[in-house]
């Protein structure tokens, strides 16, 4: 077993260690317009209050650090994101995913971030490991690199590792650490292969195991055309927890994902006396 | 790793397999008179309508196997616990797990018991070994080894597998096979220790990398205390499950839990394309 890196992501002033030793760190997912016709609508417009109220209801629901995406069909991505992070500046001290698949637009908002961003994301494709690793070399970024690559999405464990495996060796050339890179090992929909959940918590016990670096994922997907699916998305970010995950990206809004969060913590000796779970306890009593 | 082993438990007419390529097999615990006063004034009166109706009930909602436990206070076990196999032949299939700490009720009841049974349980003390494991060889039985011996619950994970480990040793002296080994690694209550789940579960890694054995455990003193206890009852047996929890000790009645391991089952592929999922979806719906 490799020994358990530490991913350090940074604001101007507030600095988020993502570790196995601690708790779960939620990266907030909702700022991203896509299927989101509020916030889509708000960013056509040039109006960021949607972006500001969105990154204040996450950070008080538990995200600690913030995914941020420009995607407007048919605009320019760089001046939106640039004004995204300003705004977001604005408002909360939380550090910034920076996600988006537009490489212009990375630089710029790598170039007026301050702090130690997490890149979303890289991949084993050539062209991404070619125009993403330097900029994460350049701006001292971590990154946050999916298994999959040219030949698409592999279906083995032993596969997606391997890809894992590739993206490390050919970040480290550029003297990227493996504590830089973190992993998402892709959680496909059950719905069109029953064995998705089990190949996504596989894979992420081999990069694990192989090299301590922190896991991504977003646990949504998994539960696609299913009934019920609150239950199987909290089921599986626990398992995924135990098995190594380590930030995964949700809605911290969605409250049985983040009691499943909590509640794995928990079980994993995370949380002194359980003190973080009777206070988030007391906390849905409150507001209940 | 080694490989995994399946138990076979049986009644007269109906085997069930536990192993970990299968959908968990819950042990239904509510047929024991420990804290249920109905159930404890219908025994002292010789009446088995409550054994008889928490059977059918239990194997509804999803039990595969029946505790029965005979313990109550004062009383002579013995003829408690053959009436109560008696009643239950009459209206279930369901193999039993025979819960006693009273030697001679449990070889009269693996004397009249017809089919494989498991009995509950052997631990590491010395006397325990020397009279359990012959009843379990002499009776063709598999039996639950739960990890405490003569100096108690050791606090670490590597100790209670210690335990675990001589107790199969000793079993396979007699000519009792692994498969007939279901090791309980113990899960005490976070209240007292934080740990206490992150240790039962690092207990049951260990013992399935090295054995391959099947795992039960009681899966609700882990939140003795704490508020919201179903999260953390649902939340812990799903992580359980993903280190080889096969067979949970638990009440299929209490619906959280039972969907919990529905979830993980799927999650882990071992419910093709869904179907257990959504049948019991549909069940939960027409019930609601």
């Amino acid at each position: 077993m490799a020994e358990n890196l530490s991913t350090f992501i940074s604001s101007k002033t507030k600095t988020v260690e993502i570790s196995r030793e601690k708790p779960t760190v939620i990266i907030g997912e909702r700022i991203n317009p896509t299927g989101r016709k509020k916030l889509l609508s708000s960013l056509k417009e040039g109006n960021y209050d949607v972006v500001r109220s969105d990154a204040k209801s996450q950070v008080e629901a538990g995200a600690a650090i913030l995914d941020v995406n420009a995607g407007v069909p048919g605009a320019d991505e760089e001046p939106i994101l640039k004004d995204m992070i300003h705004a977001l500046s604005e408002v909360t001290d939380a550090p910034l995913c920076i996600d988006t698949a537009d490489v212009i637009a990375l630089e710029t908002a790598l170039s007026i971030y301050e702090g130690k961003a997490l890149i979303n994301s890289v991949n084993g494709e050539e062209e991404k490991l070619e125009s993403i690793l330097p900029l994460v070399k350049e701006y001292d970024a971590a990154v946050i690199a999916l298994c999959m690559d040219d030949e698409g999405i592999p279906p083995t464990p032993q596969d997606r590792f391997e890809v894992a495996a590739n993206i490390i060796e050919r970040a480290g050339k550029l003297g990227i650490e493996p504590a830089d890179i973190v992993v998402d090992p892709l959680a496909l929909t059950m719905g069109s292969d029953h064995n998705a959940g089990r190949i996504a918590i596989e894979t992420i016990e081999l990069v694990v195991a192989e090299f301590g670096v922190n896991v991504t994922m977003g646990a949504s997907n998994i539960s696609f055309g299913m009934p019920d699916r609150a239950f199987i998305n909290s089921t599986f970010i626990a398992m995924s927890i135990l098995a190594g995950l380590t930030c995964p990206i949700t809605n911290p809004l969605e409250e049985e994902v983040n009691i499943a969060i909590q509640a794995a913590d928990l079980v994993m000796g995370r949380d002194d006396f359980g003190m973080n779970w009777i206070k988030n306890y007391r906390d849905r009593q409150k507001n209940s």
